[in-house]
C-alpha cells in the first residue's frame, strides 16, 4: 500500500526528470554522496516532531534496532558528524520511506524519491542560502511547470513573533507547527487550534494573526525592521536583518519575482534554524484570474545550524543550509501532461534491429548482432530462429527502432548488408 | 553493521562503474523498470533455499505484513505476473538487503547494489540464454577487470546425474546446495557433507563426485551425450541438447574461449529450471602459474521458467533468464586499483570558479556566477565576502577546476572578464 511499481514508460519520464535536477545540482558544483536506506532508530528519534510515528521500524531480529530512512537530511548530518566533515557540498537522491496515509492521486507515497541539495559549512551569511533558492528557480523553470512562487520566511522572526505576542517559550514549537497549517485551512481555524489545542490567550493568537497573515517583499521586510515592537526582539532583528541581506543577493540573481516573504511559512520540522522556504505551483485558469490558486508544494528546505550538533559527541556544530525538491508530484504532473499530449515517450535506445528475410539465417543474425554490440552499437534482434519479416519490421515500428539491418541470402553471397530505415523505407546495400 | 557510506571519491567511482554496466544493458535493448524496495513477505518467503532466513522484515507497525527485497529477480517475476506482463527485456539496478554475516574487505556488505537484466517471453531455445552470456563477457571486458571464466551448467543435467547415480528425488535439492559448495571446499568435504547431514548413500555420492568433478567445452558435451546411463535419461539429455545448441550461439558470438561447461556449478536459488552460470576472476600470479586461483563470483544467473506461475493465479507460466552482475565486487576491486594508482578522481565537474582579487566585490562575483549559471556552465564560488585570490585558487587546485573568471576593479570598469587557466595560468581578458 502506498508504494508502486514503475514500468518502462514512468521509468523512462522519471530517468528525463532526475537527470534535469541532478544537472542543475551538477551545475552548482555538488559532489555526490550516498548513505544506507537503513539508519539505526536512534539516529531518527526525536527530529521529525509529530511525525516521528511515521517512521519505518525494522523488526528485532537480533542486533542493531533499526528503521528506515525518513528523509535524506537526517543521514546526511548523521554523516558529516561521524566523518567529521565541516565543509561540503553534497548532492543525494534516494528513496525515503513514511507510514503516511498515501494519496496517491496527489503525488503523495509511503516510498518516494528525494532528491537534496545541502551546503554545510561556515560562511559568510545568505551567500549558500541565496544559491538555494536560485537552484529552486533554476529546476522549475528548467521543467516548464509553469508559473510558481516561492515563499520564504525565517524561523527568528517566526519565534520573534511569537515572543513579542506574548507566547512563552516552551510553546514556541507547537504554535509553529499550528501557523503551519495556513496553506490548508483559514486562520480562523488555525486560531481555533491556537486557543484550544495549543492552549495559547485569545489575545495572544489574535496579536500572531496580525503578522502571519503578511506577505510581500522588501516593503514588508523594511516595515517590520521599523515594528515598535518587533524591532526591540533580538531573534527577530536578526532575522529581519538577515532576510534583507537574501533579497539584495536574491536582486542580484535577478529572480526576486518570484520570492514572496510570507510569514505564514512555518514548516512542519524540528531541525530548522533560520531561513526557511517553500515553493509552489500556481493555477492557470484558463478563465479569468482573479487570485492563482495554489496546487501544492514542490519543494522546500532551509537552514539547520543545530542538527549536525546533535551527532557529534562534542556537540560541535555545523552550520547547513539546504534544498529538497519535491520529485514526486512533479512526476504526476509530467506524467499527466504527456498523458494528455499523446506522445510515446521511447523506453529503449535501441539503433538498429538485425533481421532477415528468409529461414536459417538465424546464424547469420548472430554474427552480425555481435559485430554490432562489439562496436557499440544499440542493436536488438528478435529471439526466434525464422521471423517473419515483417514482423521483425513492425517490431521496429512498435518500439520506435530506427533503422533494420537485413541479410538475406543475397546480402550474405555479396558480403553486403542491407540497411532500411524503418520510416522511410529507404534502403541502401553497404 | 555491513552497510557503509559512501563518499564523493566512492560515490564517483560508483557512478561510473554503473553506467559503463547500462551502458551494455541499454546496447541490448533493454528497459528500464522500478519496484519497491518494500514487499510483502509473502511474495519473498519460499524462493530462497536455506538462505530465507536471512531476509529483513519490518516491524508490525499495522497494515500490511513487508520484508525488504532479498534480490531483484523476485520482484521482476511478481511484477509480470501482477501485470500480466508475457514478453519484456528490463533492466534493474537498485539496492538489495540480506542479514548475512558481512566480509566487507570482499566486498560482502547487508546493503547492495544489484544490476540485473533479465528477458522474460516464450522463444526459441537458448538465444536469449546466448545473449545474457554474451552481456557477461562484454561487461567484464570493457571493465578490463583481467583474466575471468564463465562457468556455465543446467539443473536439468544436474538432477539427470543425481537420478543415474541413484539419489531419490525428495534429495535433488539438499544434493545440488551441497555440489554448490565444490567451489570453496575440496570434494571430499562436500563427499562427506552429502553422506552425513544430506544422507546419500556413499556410492550415490561416489559416483556423484565422478561427474560433478568434470569441466570442459563441446568435446565433454558430446561425452555425456554419449555416456551410457545420462543418455538414457530425459532430463540429462535435454540438459545436453541444449547445451549444445548454446555452445553453437557462443560460437558464433567468439566468446567460447572464456566459457567452461562446468559439472559442479549448481548456484544456491531454488528458483532455477535450466541454464545456470557464474563469472568468476582468475588471479594473475605474477610468478610461474600452475593453475589460476579464483578470486570469486563476480556475474551469475540463470534459467527460472517457473517463478512468475509462483506468482499468477492461474499459476501460467512466463519462461525468463538474466543475469546479476556482482557489483559490489568489482567496486571493491576498482576502488584498490584506484587507490594503487595514486589517480585522484574529480567528485564535480565544475569548469569554472568565479572569483575576485579585491575586497567589496562579492555583487560583481553573484552576477557573474548567475550568468553563468543562466548559460548551463558548471560554476562554483567561495561563500565568503572577501576571500584572497590564493585562497579561490587553491581551491580550484584542490578539486580540479580547470578555469578561473576573475573579475577585479579594473575588468569591472572595462567590462570584462579575465580568464585564467589554473593548470597553465595562461590569462585572456575577454
Amino acid at each position: 500500500q502506498g508504494t508502486r511499481d514503475h514500468p518502462p514508460a514512468q521509468a523512462a519520464l522519471r530517468e528525463r526528470l532526475l537527470s534535469a535536477v541532478v544537472s542543475c545540482f551538477k551545475r552548482h558544483g555538488a559532489a555526490a554522496i550516498d548513505t544506507p536506506v537503513l539508519e539505526l532508530r536512534e539516529t531518527l528519534m526525536g527530529k521529525y516532531g509529530e511525525d516521528t510515528k511515521l517512521i519505518y521500524e525494522l523488526q528485532d531480529q537480533g542486533g542493531e534496532l533499526l528503521a528506515l530512512r525518513y528523509d535524506l537530511t537526517v543521514p546526511f548530518a548523521r554523516y558529516l558528524a561521524m566523518n567529521k566533515v565541516t565543509n561540503m557540498k553534497r548532492y543525494h537522491v534516494a528513496k525515503v520511506y513514511r507510514r503516511d496515509n498515501p494519496a496517491t492521486t496527489r503525488g503523495r507515497y509511503r516510498e518516494f524519491y528525494q532528491c537534496d541539495f545541502d551546503i554545510a559549512g561556515q560562511f559568510d551569511p545568505m551567500i549558500p542560502d541565496a544559491e538555494c533558492l536560485k537552484i529552486v528557480h533554476e529546476i522549475l523553470s528548467d521543467l516548464q511547470l509553469g508559473d510558481f512562487v516561492i515563499k520564504v520566511n525565517d524561523r527568528r522572526i517566526l519565534n520573534g513573533v511569537f515572543a513579542v505576542c506574548g507566547v512563552p517559550e516552551s510553546k514556541f514549537v507547537p504554535a509553529c507547527s499550528t501557523v503551519d497549517k495556513l496553506d490548508k485551512m483559514p486562520w480562523e481555524e488555525v486560531r481555533s487550534e491556537m486557543v484550544g489545542e495549543k492552549g495559547l490567550s485569545p489575545e495572544a493568537a489574535d496579536r500572531i494573526g496580525d503578522y502571519v497573515q503578511l506577505h510581500g517583499g522588501l516593503d514588508l521586510i523594511e516595515r517590520l525592521l521599523q515594528d515598535p515592537k518587533l524591532s526591540q526582539n533580538k531573534l527577530a532583528k536578526e532575522g529581519l536583518g538577515d532576510m534583507k541581506l537574501l533579497f539584495e543577493y536574491l536582486t542580484l540573481f535577478g529572480i526576486t519575482g518570484k520570492i514572496s516573504f510570507d510569514l505564514s511559512l512555518a514548516r512542519g520540522l524540528d531541525y530548522y534554524t533560520g531561513v526557511i522556504f517553500e515553493a509552489v505551483l500556481l493555477q492557470q485558469e484558463k478563465e479569468h484570474v482573479e487570485e492563482p490558486v495554489s496546487v501544492g508544494s514542490v519543494a522546500g528546505g532551509g537552514r539547520y545550524d543545530g542538527l549536525v550538533g546533535m551527532f557529534d559527541p562534542k556537540g560541535r556544530k555545523v552550520p547547513c543550509v539546504g534544498v529538497s525538491i519535491g520529485i514526486e508530484r512533479i512526476f504526476s504532473i509530467l506524467e499527466q501532461r504527456l498523458e494528455a499530449s499523446g506522445e510515446k515517450l521511447r523506453t529503449t535506445e535501441t539503433q538498429v534491429l538485425v533481421a532477415t528475410p528468409q529461414k536459417h539465417l538465424l546464424a547469420a543474425r548472430l554474427k552480425l548482432i555481435s559485430e554490432l554490440w562489439d562496436a557499440g552499437i544499440k542493436a536488438e534482434m528478435l529471439y526466434k530462429k525464422d521471423p517473419k519479416l515483417l514482423k521483425q519490421l513492425r517490431y521496429c515500428e512498435d518500439t520506435g527502432i530506427p533503422l533494420a539491418a537485413i541479410v538475406g541470402e543475397q546480402e550474405l553471397a555479396d558480403g553486403v548488408v542491407k540497411l532500411r530505415d524503418v520510416a522511410t523505407r529507404e534502403e541502401v546495400r553497404m
